[in-house]
């Protein structure tokens, strides 16, 4: 009897190590994503209608989802946004897939976090060109939206703290688990090929995991663009000082996360690099001085396009329509014909 | 046996008149809408994908879902749409649910069906102002793309006859079932209130119905806008005479759909109607003759609220990303700046 159980236990001892050894997580500067954890599916829902919804707009024809673009990797893939009545935007939009982990919002980190960015474009002359005020009277005046704050807030009015809440709570949701390289890193020696591997270790041992680690392949920290050569660039950004005042911080912009970088394309805060090639070199020569072959180049690359991972899944949202007390779009105003 | 076989029979006899009775469908001038019958899955999971892609436009920012919003009731709730750099558009951009019923597409009915109007805005300059030939560019550079048309088209070469009839299948599952009204139709007498019953036996008594029948409530004719009275407005639309070449046919517009209206406003070619109460009242006023109380347009209206139906449910697509050999979106032309 005791023979017995000493060699059931010796075989479920082999066993736990047999698995543990296939899925052994590895200890690399780059951690696995996550699955986002639900804390409260009616806000996430309500957040949802609020990012996918225009008339948080002046002209009725601009959503979150405009310039951040769910089905397109969370941005709008140009250069610089389109904002209200076609204005070109300063600065290249940051994907919002995994924005959650920044240490900051926007490029220079002036919101901190997803909550105080949201407020951001709505009431930007320059973006969405409404106001907090009239966003509100949108939502107040269309009954379902009334009934959905009053659900999700159990409050009566509806204020924008609650709006820019839902919408962060939506955006919490959009993280991109499952990515190749994360198979990878928890164990799956098979997940990447020789190629993405010797990518990776090119990555790492160039330095470029200085900057782009965690769980979000950057996004963590502040560092200066143009380490050992100058940025050549038309953007009048210039970052972080923006914000901090601080004259040590010119130049100095948020690291973005390499998460899903094959969809984000253009690159840098400016848009300036047009393909995955462009920037591993400009960052190799500025930020390392490194003049990374075309092998090398590429070896980096097919280890970047490993980062993609599980894109946002959920149903298109439908919204209530507005009522005769909606306040309206205005696209074209009279005015602005004349400029 | 026999005495039992005849009460059986007599019993289900019984059953049937019961549930027919509570059951019959309605013989009315406005017949219910039948749920979608998706012929080919693959291709209308590739036409959504058209459909939600921006870069079928020049600026890259522009699809069919940004005039034709399917979490707006498949309008954009415009009095006209924002077409390429900020262009107004001359028309109010009519609803793509239900379209597959309409008897010709554009107010003007130029496109005979939902195929031949599919490749219209993408290369009208005042909309998505690209070109077909770029349009196959840009898909032919995306490895997914091709092997999806291959997939579907069982060819090797993408042409826009294959992109327009994608859009084209995906569109026809855009119907809208299951409204009060259906139910009310296919005989739950409870589905409708009295006071939306008053309506409708009002709309078909003062002759809405004349246009307004069928599934669709309206698509299935071209009728003058303005019969009894000149109808005022600003827009230099003339309707069916751009295509029929008839001077009768001036000031002829096809008839919209009143399905799903509550979410489609504003309304008529010009967008000037800014209520469903506005709409009534013009219409009453300029095609019958009649002017309705403040009751009647108030019943009328109910009732129109009834036929919105089942919106739209799917999941957002994801587009594949472009790659080093797509053409670029070139939303803000240099030669654009001087203009």
């Amino acid at each position: 009897m005791k023979a017995q159980i000493l060699m059931v236990s010796l075989f479920a001892l082999g066993l736990a190590t047999a698995v543990a050894a296939e899925t052994t997580p590895k200890d690399e500067p780059i951690k696995p994503i996550e699955a986002a954890v639900v804390k409260d599916a009616g806000m996430v829902e309500l957040g949802k209608k609020l990012y996918f919804d225009p008339r948080l707009s002046k002209s009725g024809a601009i959503s979150c989802n405009s310039c951040h673009n769910l089905s397109m990797g969370g941005t709008d893939n140009l250069q610089t946004s389109i904002g209200d009545h076609w204005q070109q935007g300063p600065i290249n939009a940051p994907t919002v897939l995994n924005s959650s982990m920044n240490v900051a919002q926007f490029w220079d980190g002036r919101a901190k976090d997803l909550k105080a960015q949201a407020g951001g474009p709505i009431a930007n002359p320059g973006e969405m060109a409404f106001t907090h005020e009239l966003a509100i009277k949108v939502l107040d005046s269309i009954p379902a939206y009334k009934e959905e704050f009053k659900t999700v807030f159990k409050k009566d009015a509806i204020d924008i703290g609650m709006v820019t809440d839902a919408i962060a709570a939506f955006e919490e949701t959009l993280v991109t688990p499952d990515s190749k390289f994360d198979q990878w890193l928890k164990g799956d020696d098979k997940a990447l090929s020789e190629k993405e591997l010797a990518g990776y270790k090119l990555f790492k041992d160039s330095g470029c995991t200085a900057c782009h680690n965690g769980a979000a392949v950057g996004g963590n920290s502040f560092q200066k663009m143009g380490v050992v050569e100058p940025y050549k660039t038309d953007s009048k950004a210039e970052g972080l000082v923006a914000v901090s005042k601080q004259d040590a911080d010119r130049f100095k912009f948020k690291v973005p996360t390499l998460r899903n970088v094959e969809m984000t394309y253009p690159y840098f805060h400016d848009g300036a690099a047009k393909t995955l090639e462009d920037a591993v070199h400009t960052m190799g020569q500025i930020q390392l001085g490194k003049k990374f072959s075309d092998e090398e180049t590429g070896n980096i690359v097919a280890f970047l396009k490993t980062l993609t991972g599980k894109q946002p899944d959920f149903k298109l949202p439908v919204m209530a329509p507005s009522t005769n007390d909606t306040p309206r779009p205005d696209p074209f105003p009279k005015d602005a014909a004349a400029k």
